[in-house]
């Protein structure tokens, strides 16, 4: 089986999230609701705070769909603090970093750069059963688009919500959506 | 490494393609120009016409960016031409189907569901080096956004064409690119 | 052991019947009755349907035989039901058709060309205890004939009934058959 | 890769034919030329010689397409010869029969029944190149038909012989042919 | 340990005798008598008939000692009833010829010449608890001498049946017996 | 391969012969002549006087035939030498003994009896190739028969001396033999 | 072999040195000097500035003394950068901070914290031929002394420079050293 | 994980101590205390002594400190014991000398010089759960500080009896500590 | 650990002693006495009668100690007898001669020469626990000395029963022995 | 092969020998001449000192038949020098004492005790060839008798002088010796 479709491994990182004393997060954590586990290389560089500000914006419309978000690094608990005190744009933001210097969750999630011991710029989605979804990697001065996720997202949730019908491309909140059905076989 | 990065493997695949006769399309073919390689799960079913319209939509612009595309199930050429002589969304298209019946190019990109013998919904831009450089899957019953696609794949060819730039979060033609330097480190 | 004695292997496949919904299909749903697999290479292919036309023409004496017969190729169901709905031919047939995109058939039955995905042109007979008795495979360009495959049919029926009687050479329903006893050695 | 399209395997056995002293055949000596390798259990049995004296009424048939025959079982030549000497039946059999009782020749084609060292009753059309082309196997008690294997022959040779044309079902000499072509694709 | 004194190993093969229908023989059959198993090439042969005649002549007498006698070839036991009716020689013999055409016999007697399928012209007296006592094998074209069997199968009855006494060379029935004792050893 | 048509393996061993020094003697001395190598359990015991005084009495016999002979027993050749030299019935012997302490031709000619380090009464001829055509091996307490051994070599000589001809049972020199033809077959 | 004697194993890391570009260092550029690696497990934490600040304050020092210094943490050298750019301590000092965010120096030098992704606190001093002489490793919350580390390092200097002289316990320049000699065997 | 953090493992060793019998010591005997085991490369050598009696000089200091000291070689207990009976320096030694002849306690704690069958000269603290937390190993010729070892071992102490405190770098007796909390991060 | 302190392995052998018949001996017959393996390497020759003989000469005295004795060749028993038959230096012994001829006593000592299959001249001392005490093994035409191998039996047996109490070099029974203590270390 | 007849492995171990400076000793120095290699326990111990004195009385003797003597223990060479200059016994010796510090050759002898790491009380003769000739060990407790070596050493320097001739038990420099010939066999 590929990655979507596949469980989320265990894990324990340690999360610097605003406002909060230092904490850890597992797999047993993320059980229950929908999370986004939100990639980037390292912390104080350049395409990074531009794609966290853009998933900070979005922030508040994830946690009212119930979707979690977790920001990324090989960066330890310590930098992503040091990082939010001393940048204007990381320190607007509210979710949680996780530190994962021990590179536990890049390996887990297949994003690791072995030889360099920083994470490609990967998003995935996990729904309430701890399966991923929803996956998306861009290389190296490509930024991601929290919009388009959010539709992701959406779309993903719909689906759950309601068996028996699909959503067709592109779709967005209160499109149509299809019901697959013998008669629609080769008439699309 | 992970599959950003990596190089696309060795393949060889029947291709339908409107108003030409059946040919085979290889990784040569694939060589010195960028590719987008579009699976989907089958012929003849739901959303998978949609994302394809919708890729058929956007296919005049990919061409003018200098984008191969090639659709790709695990159905045979012959089920292609069938689908496209008789639907009328799929009827449109003016771009290639692969016939991978064999697995081959589902195996190579990490989409095949090996239990069921069908892709997942996964796209993958490789640039004219045959790397793969931008990914994305979804889930069963989630579709894709070409517009987003489209927008990716500018970023990137921006960013291999003018080295040293780098493309921020939600980027889109035009916009603004930044220019990674000592002087940024932990200024973003 | 060959493969002729040799018990069918566990499979589920999803069928296409003409009037029915897709339905599953499974070894378990073979036992108990005699069978016939019928394998051939893809559909909207050009040797196949005179095979399956030919073999729809003997379809109600086979069902009068007790006789279940299961058309397989490496395409979907999603497929078979698309050709039958634009085949004058294929939309004429009234067995199930089963989709074995991932394999599992073709290759229990030894008739996978790994390479190609595709199966070969085969015949396989099984009994009420799932013991293969009869097989058959021609090479591309080659059709069948239903009508021989009655006759070896009938035979294996008679063989199975009366237990110390075989057929002989190009039997048909009523000529003589023979019992072996040892007076019969080197007497004939 | 089945059996179908697979190259005989190397070989070396006695073989008994009327009217000569016993000699070795090799797959050297079916090299370049059309061949049945016609397997049956055993010398002074039941069925057998309703099938060999079948395939003696076609030999003649066989040899004008230029097609050699082989008889083979797990018997040595002396036990062929004895049985030529004493039945009636095989007595007047002109083929040649080779001695299989090191199973050398049962195993390459698959039709040994381990446990007991008999071979099955399998039949195998070899072309000039070495490749099997077309295979059957029947089990204990049900006799094959000459008539048939003949018809079969002659539509591999036709197909051989005229490259582009495919025989349908049942096809006898002289029946119309089809030629695949891209417009036939879905139209049969 | 060698092949005297080891244990035969479990078969079963089906026998022709005359005047009796074809019936199964396996090790339990041997245990608790003494058995001879007396291998030879193949029927129809050279060699073998005089062996085998002149094993016959001492059946009688065998038969008298408590031994049974098999004959084993890899013919078939159709192929031994064959034999035995054509021949004059081999017609009047009364013991068992065992069908060993799977090569069990051959092979856990040591005597199966692997690339030809045929047994050497083996002779081994098995004593009732089914242990080899006396084993001789000669090479093609040597006969072997049933009244040496005889006079060597009398000897180890007697060493079996007189604890304490052994054989001398060249020892007949009613000849002197030596009783090996501390007092005989260097006296010799 | 069994053992009749083996190759001897590799030996060196030292020799007592009555009226020589020790002296060494290896598969090399052996190549070209015909050879019995002569195995029993041990100097000093019971049953091997008799068997070597047989021997003894047809050592002349053999030696006219151009046959070697060699007593063999896992004793020293220091042994041999005293068993010759206390002894009455060894101290006539002409023929050398092979001191086989270290255990080689034993196990070489598998008569070893590997718990006890003693070897089986085991008779082997060899002929002028190195090749094993002759082998015999008895029980404990059961004497072997050198005229026996005579008539064998004899036929073995008569064989490799006239190709096409073979030896009938208990065949004596100048008694009739056979030619094999195809004539024959299943008329003896 | 343990640690002291070995030779440093080849690595690449990237350094930020106050008022420098980033920059490569490979043990390439170590071989030819004296060195010191100076683990600490995290950009950002506690004891870590006061163990580097005291470095610091011996720089000039071990600069004179011809070594060269590397602080390594597992942080990338952007983390290295931000830190100096922030903190008061480390915003002094001149010598470069390697990032070792791939691990492969910490696993090299033996200091890795496997489970945590994180160094030991681990001095390692390494002479002109790549060689380790000196180190040190103190647990979590113990500080190291500089003033040791450079007392050491003029030991190991003068041991290099005066063969056949060592340094006794608590050796500080300019103190007595020993010649070691057959004499003083046990005279100490 | 690294040695820093490892518990010690078992060991038995006989000691000899001024004024008392040999005794037996074992890890069992390190358990409950602070213990310092310092290896030195051979009794009757040249820097041992020197640094021997510097760790004499400051054994009551650690004994007030509740610190077991095991000076260790791979001498016997013999050789200690006529090393401390003949040496000035080594005679006013109160602390036990383990014999470790046998590589033992080297090889546990990795400074065993394999082809030498030497120790290095290292030194290890272990606490009272037999955990190693300090750790230094100096080469050939330089000899090690115990006024440095006994400031680590305060402050490792310290550390232990004060959860939340640790010690800066160079720390002495008596100086401040630091408390780890989050305001502190990035703030030093 | 090596011979000395091991303890004998398991065995049985066929032993010849004087006046009796022929008997068993194993390691269970060993246990609880002291005893004396002494091999030599074949009956009937040159050196070992010396030595076996001078060891007769000490057999009443070897008794009167409580030591049992056994000579051990790889000969049988049947040869050990009949050279103490012949042999008048043999014939005047009264030990048991064990028969090896298996190898199994020579191996398990570690004096079996592989190649020759004899055993070295080795001298073996067993406790009564079956602990190898003292062992001796000397080349080709070295004899050994039974007074010397007297005076070590002596001596262990007098450490044995005397805890505490050493033998010195050359020591004789009733010369002072040393008992080992703290005080004497380094003063003898 | 046994230790008798093996070549020395290779060494190089470092030697105190009185009124020298430390040297090293290899196999290469040993090449060429008789030497012996006394093994005992550990410098400063109870029987060893009245062993290696016995030997030293034995030296000059040992010196005129060409033969080197090595005392060896696992103490080092600095231990050997400080023993020497401490005892009485000692310290009148001439002979080199090899510091095998490092177990090589205590293991190469097969006389190291794994667990304790001393050797034990083992003496090897070796000739010139580097052939191991002569062995004794004894138990802790036993000494060595230094006389019965000098006698083993002249019958091993006296067989090797005089080929033909070997000296029989108990044999003195002078006494008769043997000269085996086939006469001899079973005489002695």
């Amino acid at each position: 089986m590929g990655i979507i479709g596949s469980t989320i491994q265990p894990f324990t990182a340690t999360a610097f999230q605003a406002g909060k004393d230092f904490f850890d997060v597992s797999d047993a954590d993320v059980a229950g609701k929908w999370a986004v586990f939100f990639f980037y290389p390292a912390d104080f560089t350049f395409v990074c705070p531009t794609e966290l500000e853009d998933l900070g914006e979005h922030y508040a419309m994830l946690q009212k769909l119930g979707v979690d978000v977790y920001a990324v690094s090989t960066d330890t608990h310590f930098s992503h603090k040091a990082w939010h005190d001393t940048s204007d744009k990381i320190g607007k933001l509210q979710f949680p970093f996780l530190g994962d210097q021990n590179h536990v969750l890049a390996r887990n999630f297949g994003v690791l750069r072995e030889g360099q011991g920083l994470a490609d710029r990967g998003t995935f989605v996990v729904d309430p059963d701890g399966v991923i979804q929803i996956m998306e990697i861009t290389c190296e001065g490509v930024g991601r688009n929290a919009n388009e996720l959010v539709r992701k997202i959406r779309a993903a949730q719909y689906v759950r919500n309601n068996p028996g019908q699909v959503c067709p491309a592109a779709w967005e909140e209160g499109s149509d959506t299809l019901a697959p059905s013998l008669d629609l076989v080769g008439k699309l």
